[in-house]
Order: C-alpha cells, then sequence, then structure tokens
C-alpha cells in the first residue's frame, strides 16, 4: 500500500525576527503557502505569545500545516503534512522560506499512513 | 544547546471505526490528551469529514497535537509536540491509544530546535 500522506518536518533557521513575531504576517504566510501546495483551506488558529512568539494552525482538507516560532533565536519549526497525490508540501515549505527569509532550512519527509496488511484485511472485513 | 522541542509522530493502527469516526468524541480525546500530558490548551479546530475522518488540532501553551483518522482503515495518524520541560508528549499518545482502542502504536521521537551555535550567535548579536 502507498503511504495516505507526506509529512514534511523542517527546521528554520536565521530568519526575520519581525516576520517571526508577527501573528498577522505569519498567519497569512501559512494560508497563502497552503494554496501555493494547491491545499483547500478549512480553519486557521494562531495565537501570540508574550513577550515573543507564534503558534498556529491551517487545517486543510489534505491534513495541516503547523508552525511554532521563536524570533529571539531566529527559528521557527514548521510541518506541513498533506494528504493525496494533488498537494506538494515542499511547495508550501518553500513558499515559507522566502516569507521567513531564513538563511538555512533542514527539513525532512516522512511518509505517514502506511497501513500494514493485517490491519487493511481486518477493516475490510468489518 | 538542548532542543526546544520534543515531536511524537505516531501510527495508530486497528482502531474502532466509530471512534475515529465522532469528531466529538476525538475532540474531547485529543484536549483530555493535551491536559493529561501536563499542557495548558489555548484553542482547538476539529473538523468532520464526509463520508468519514475527522482532522484536528489543539494548540496549547507548549506547541500541538494534530489527528487526522481514516475510520474505514483503523488508522489514525497522531502528533504531539511539546516544548518546555513540564510537558510529556507520549503521556499524551498513551492515553489517546486507550481512547481510540488501538491495536498497536508505531511511534518515534523527533528533536526539534535544535539551533546551530553560529545561528544562536548571531541572534544574540541583533
Amino acid at each position: 500500500m502507498k503511504a495516505l500522506g507526506r509529512h514534511v518536518l523542517a527546521e528554520f533557521y536565521g530568519c526575520d525576527f519581525n516576520a517571526l513575531n508577527d501573528v498577522e504576517l505569519v498567519e497569512r504566510a501559512m494560508v497563502e503557502a497552503a494554496l501555493e501546495a494547491g491545499a483547500e483551506v478549512r480553519e486557521c488558529v494562531f495565537h501570540k505569545f508574550s513577550p515573543q512568539g507564534v503558534s498556529g494552525v491551517v487545517v486543510i482538507s489534505e491534513s495541516h500545516l503547523a508552525i511554532h516560532t521563536w524570533p529571539e533565536l531566529g527559528y521557527a519549526a514548521v510541518d506541513v503534512f498533506t494528504c493525496g497525490e494533488k498537494v506538494d508540501p515542499w511547495e508550501a515549505c518553500n513558499y515559507l522560506t522566502k516569507c521567513f527569509g531564513a538563511k538555512e532550512v533542514v527539513a525532512h519527509e516522512q511518509k505517514r499512513g502506511i497501513i500494514p496488511a493485517s490491519y487493511l484485511q481486518a477493516a475490510k472485513a468489518v
């Protein structure tokens, strides 16, 4: 069985402090990144922390994008989890690299939802 | 430098169809899992898909929990991302295993936010 989903986990280093600390900019960038990847946006929640930092998630029909920022370290943890053939999580990741002025991005893709045959058979039998 | 966060990526197999397809049950389980782990819940978004499946995220002060379910396959993709010393992502994961009646969980933890020294120095210099 093919994987149900692709999950890109990305470490963004050397980002712009102001970009990572601006909750409206971060939310806009995340929504645009989802659209850039070909996803359908369902819902968003974003939260600004005091004195700094932003956390937020965009739920898409094809899974989700999440971000947590540490502006004082120029760092953001970015996740792009997509399912289906139409959406490319790397396009979202590349778009966000530009938005935050990241000097370096270390990212890898994990396959999610490779169901063992025994569970597939059990599911079909129900 | 120590990692800023711990991210548990978990594949839940052999889960109960009805549990994975009940958006209210899934949301309640995810919120309770966050509290079980010692997290502070900030915001939730959950979405029920037609004909089946649930996606949702709990934003916590310490990062997030996310889930995507495929009830027809008895499968859920679960992420628990926490930062700080107080919260244990594995407690949330173990709690959810019980809620969904998972027969098997394949999970691993990734460290997030290990900042290279050069970027730490650059951040301090700003």
